[in-house]
């Protein structure tokens, strides 16, 4: 008989106060320690371009086992119009912020830590008015991949990739008739798999 | 009966004096036009990580129907140290000069233009030492996914993701234990591919 034995974890959630990062604060605090952060709400401020304020954030908040960021998408884009600087802006705080978030958080987590990031289903299936959020999505799974190979066996580092939340669906889903709506409880399953199981280096696609 | 009849093309090879760029320039030039460019060779000089100097590029040379990208590959990192303003170094030329091309490119090709970007197998396949690499490659595959969207039917985007060259094995081999040398007529081939097929969002790999 295998007895499931609930340990608490201390997980450090970058964005909790976004659409997703609510569910996952929800789901995950009645069993764990969540320590939340974001640009302007939470237990700990952070702007997570910086990489100065995610030294901060790090030395003020108690060690945490486990780090989510839950990132908001990248914004749309107008492919004639666009420009390397606009599509700069764009990756700035979704995709540099997220690599950023490990390559600092590699000196903060203990051994075992575990990082989760947050990606999305353009990295796969491009549709229009979204290259930076491909452009985002596919250079953070690449970065997994890296990241993953790179601080084995000490730490652990994965991405969530889900298509169009359920909860975001009735903003945007009229924008991407494409995008099934993906159940949010699918969503906060998988980021439950990247931190209690053993999983690394890799990508969790929910797209339908 | 099938008679393969030769049509000259008018082919920008950017890069066109490095490893990669001068196998494509011998393979092509014997039947088709190569306009070359680069940072300090060629027939015109071209910084891609500025719009300005590919925009004056555009503006001199005679116009052509296709254009290869054969960039270098991105720099070596150390994990342990790599910082943002380091990562963004790295992708400036390689990844924002390559989409830089093809954004400022989009208004000077004609109709049924092709454009070939050059990526990497560490996409894919992460190794010690080349997470810059990694993340510069699986953004440029899913622009190349969104960019053939957005410029469909009008114009063609693809990239060709060769592992370690069979020309720079002798000088990078040692480094990357895991990787077999690709042949430089496969890694040819495949460029042939983009420009003389209706192959459109494809990233063609050569990794073994």
């Amino acid at each position: 008989m295998v007895a499931y034995v609930c340990i608490t974890m201390k997980i450090l959630l970058i964005g909790a106060s976004g659409t997703l990062g609510k569910r996952l604060n929800a789901a995950l605090s009645p069993d764990h320690e969540v320590i939340t952060a974001g640009r302007s709400s939470g237990d700990y401020h952070v702007d997570i371009r910086s990489e100065d304020s995610i030294r901060n954030m790090f030395g003020q908040c108690p060690q945490p086992e486990a780090l989510i960021c839950a990132a908001a998408s990248g914004d749309m884009d107008n492919f004639a119009t666009l420009t390397q600087d606009a599509l700069l802006d764009n990756m700035r705080g979704k995709l540099l912020g997220q690599i950023s978030l490990v390559l600092v958080g590699q000196h903060f987590l203990p051994p075992g830590g575990s990082f989760t990031l947050t990606s999305g289903v353009f990295a796969d299936e491009p549709h229009i008015g979204v290259t930076g959020g491909g452009v985002i999505s596919g250079a953070l799974h690449s970065f997994v991949y890296a990241a993953a190979l790179e601080l084995s066996p000490r730490m652990r580092v994965n991405a969530v990739s889900p298509g169009m939340l359920q909860d975001s669906a009735p903003q945007y889903g009229a924008l991407f008739p494409g995008l099934p709506a993906i159940s949010m409880d699918a969503v906060v399953h998988a980021y439950r798999q990247t931190l209690f199981t053993d999983i690394n280096g890799q990508v969790l696609r929910l797209y339908r």
